[in-house]
């Protein structure tokens, strides 16, 4: 494991940083095709507004260009062009000029975090509004603002990408990530940007032994989407998968459990992230909050768990213009992400149900395996073998091996081979 | 829950405090009697002396109006009618006069509580006693004592109460306590007093979800005179139930396991006690002393659990007469003792198993459930709400999902009926 | 519980003391022989070299008499006839002078215990050694170094030696130790001789409920031989064994799991030990090393634990000269160890599955097992019956119910009689 992929994946995030992205409109088809030039085989999707999804619509589009404010001495403030967070997402058209105190009810800001514009969207009812650095707003004097807000929500669509890779067996893993939030770094940008290298790792793996699902969806609406027009499919074919959020800060990692907490990829979660960090966080299910909250709902059922470096609502820049790509997200916070992630797909790959082929403790010594004298004291090395062999019954995954001897499953990775190889082990098919 | 039945309860344990109580006779079909006043539908039933109760035999009734003894000094001491825990229960009748030395072998005291009179009985060996504080018996002298017991003993009856409360389902709901200790509070009439008001209480509900076969019944025989009739049809149709035993007094709260230890009953009483006192002492099947020996003994195998203040043996006053209506049982621990084991009946009647109708999670803004706007720092309220749609999957009881998310069950009951207004929730049935 | 063979056990071990043992040759056959005439019925087997027996073979027989080094100052040293310890097992023959920088090469020794001489073997490649105590290989000087080892290894036979004693049952009890290392007690001289004075008294009891099968065996190659023959007919009748090794110093008990760690063997030998010694030392299946690895390895999969004194490899003398009957293994020791393995074939033995044969507790005055007068405060006897009885609903085994009820299985034999005598206990067939 020494990928170098932590600095690619941070120039790719500043490339998608000032797009204005949204559940819907151009900046997530621009965050899309830009995705699709490094994994060609990105298919765009795209969904009518008004289309009924479960208990859902799908809502209008939102297209804004221009949103500003202009002050009583005749200055610009909030304005959309300079950072996207200004304007609260599907703000309505406005253009008109109110006092002081009126324009105070459309305004957002944390006193607590003064130098923060906050992240704020209203997409189920129509609305305007501004987010502004707390210090900012103390600063306004009373006068004429003029508010313009140059936007429409027309019949339009709701777009996603997805990737398909073809693996030896039809059992496919699951990943999702999202790209609805305007410029913010860990949450959201991290998530899609290792992802779609993980995707770039996968395709270039010599053959895999799982199919891989992968999509890029406008987050809860754009899950729940692709849910409509799959989870049945999706039901039977899924084995595992992890919703990505939040994978490039360099603090922390964590883990937030599927509902049910124990399927294939909880167990691998905990397992990986054990052996990477012992002190990483764990989380339990009531402390979701992004698209597992979909994909784990009653009668969907799937079983995805959550991999991240700090998790979104944990750290004091969530939702804010200070979770950037300088402070917060670093190339080495995104190396992290990826690794882990990509530690975890090689588990599920390797994770097979290996079984001795003789009865007894097979002769190793002939094989060259085992020390040919016998004298107090005995390498742990061979000790290793001994205790993994031992447990080669036919009933215990590799990662459950790995469970019982308490060592991280990829110190068996090559042991597994070379008693391949000597004809000692056999591969059971689930 | 602000039910005020405790000063009532309390009233109606010092109606009964002086009747002469024992295993049979006429303090049992007194006591029965005025329960009956209060809950017309009590039937009360009679089983002859004699009678063959699966190992056991019913025994003779015993009666008595008079036992006394004269002392030297022509005083009469130990007088039946002044307080009956002086006379041994079921004492042969006697008439004759002894010496301190011969009396001594017929009294029974506490040296290390020299001012309680012992509660001391001999059902199945014929024999006679008298039982006395430990000071007074320290100054009896020499000299002849005159002892009169105007007792006897004959073929008579065993009687029981019964109240059977039809509800939807065939589904019993199983609560016993016990009539047949004589002037004792807590151990025994805080019993059968707190149960004859929980019977008026389910009379009162407009609907009732299981039907309740509620049982007042002299201590150990009793139970098995009944159980010898009705245990065929008893372990068809019980879900749950409880024994009523030390319910009064202030002092704690308590719980003793059914043998299983993972019944409905054992849940229901760890879920409620946990909430409501979590400090309540949790007993284990080997401290048990009740009648849930016999409702839980093998090929019985009832799901009863006892919920108590403070359990029998466990507090110093315990079978003397220092276990009274005015030190140890308290109006306020009367209605403790209610309200729990009420909060237990709740649970049980109210305890569903319910399914989300929609797939994904709903949309709850549209039905004004959710907050409109998207803001950093979200409801605690909401979030519980969430918590709760996600464990509505059909196979969860209501009771299992508050012991998920880690909050009492009676934090469900309004938001399981908003949901179900809103279409968004169906009940399981069972 | 009161034997006293610690003493003849240990005068056993010392008959057998000096005998040459290997993993095949005449010394083998000796030990048995004189097992042989403690317990006539042991039958000996003898399989050819070259037989294959799962993936191992069978190896060619050994035998040596005369083994010595005659150094530059003309003194015999490492003489095989005073410790045959000094001898490399299965060293080839071999009859020159060389200098002691090449004699080097063939000698071991252990600095960190210079007075030791070390326990080592070359079963399966050829070559020669002999071991020494460090202290001494210090006082070597340059010079000629005569080697001579009169030594073949042929074309022979391993041998091992077999008890069967008939039960009621078909069901059979396995027991094995290994009868193949050189002068040392603990491991492994305890295990053999513990173990025929076991199979002594159980020829000596009336009827034993289940059939035992024993054997004395070369440790892993024997363990396979034996398995290869057998394996088939052990997987179907063996319910319960024990691996004996390391039974005879008096320093510790210690329990080492099957690899399914909770097998009735496993059961009964931590209910032994914890009441036997609650400081006992608890391994796991990681700190196996002797022919439970083959027996419990997957496929062959047999319920069979091990109870030592101090493990295989937990004591500083283990596989040296230092292992021995002076020091290390004691009669007290030896006693300690037969003890608690006659107790535990003594559980397995009474472990029956009672059922209570009334409903309801049973009427036990009547029978005058419970006091007829009724008194604050019970005895702890009568308790300890009540939460026996209450616990025979045939679903639970003696064992069961004692884990339960947290006291020794043993305290229940007769009570268990008791009341199979007054007909309140059935035993169920399994």
């Amino acid at each position: 494991m020494n990928s170098s992929e932590g600095q690619n994946i941070h120039n790719l995030a500043k490339r998608l940083w000032s797009i204005n992205r949204s559940v819907t409109g151009k900046g997530v088809r621009k965050t899309l095709n830009i995705l699709k030039e490094l994994v060609s085989s990105l298919q765009i999707f795209s969904v009518q507004s008004g289309t009924k999804v479960f208990d859902w619509t799908v809502p209008k589009e939102w297209s804004c260009e221009v949103a500003y404010i202009i002050g009583p001495d005749g200055n610009r403030l909030c304005d959309f062009e300079e950072n996207n967070l200004h304007l609260v997402g599907y703000s309505i058209p406005v253009n008109k000029t109110i006092s002081l105190s009126d324009l105070q009810e459309h305004l957002y800001s944390l006193p607590e975090q003064p130098t923060a514009i906050p992240y704020v969207t209203s997409y189920y009812k129509e609305r305007w509004g501004f987010c502004i650095a707390h210090n900012e707003r103390m600063k306004l004097e009373d006068g004429d603002y003029h508010i313009v807000i140059d936007s429409c929500l027309f019949d339009g669509a709701l777009n996603y990408g997805e990737i398909l890779i073809k693996g030896e067996s039809d059992k496919e893993v699951f990943l999702s990530s999202y790209v609805c939030h305007p410029s913010m770094a860990n949450n959201e940008l991290s998530g899609p940007t290792v992802l779609i290298y993980l995707a770039k790792w996968l395709l270039s793996q010599r053959t895999l032994r799982y199919s891989y699902r992968i999509i890029f969806v406008p987050e809860t609406i754009g899950s729940i989407v692709y849910l409509s027009k799959n989870y049945k499919k999706m039901k039977k074919s899924i084995v595992a998968g992890f919703n990505i959020s939040c994978v490039g800060d360099n603090r922390a990692y964590s883990y937030i459990p599927s509902r049910d907490s124990n399927t294939l990829s909880d167990i691998v979660a905990q397992h990986v992230l054990k052996w990477i960090d012992p002190e990483y966080h764990r989380y339990s299910w009531s402390d979701r909050g992004s698209d597992e909250r979909q994909y784990c709902s009653p009668g969907i059922d799937l079983p995805i768990a959550s991999i991240c470096r700090t998790k979104y609502g944990c750290y004091p820049e969530y939702h804010t213009s200070l979770d950037d790509l300088e402070v917060v997200v670093t190339p080495e916070g995104l190396q992290g992400g990826y690794d882990v992630l990509r530690i975890a797909l090689e588990v599920l790959e390797k994770n097979v149900t290996p079984k001795v082929t003789v009865l007894c403790e097979p002769q190793l010594g002939k094989r060259g395996l085992y020390p040919d004298l016998s004298i107090k004291g005995s390498s742990n090395k061979v000790q290793l073998m001994m205790d993994f062999i031992s447990w080669c019954d036919g009933n215990h995954t590799l990662l459950e091996i790995s469970e019982i001897i308490k060592v991280p499953i990829w110190e068996f990775y090559d042991l597994c081979c070379q008693l391949k190889d000597h004809k000692l082990l056999e591969i059971i098919d689930e």
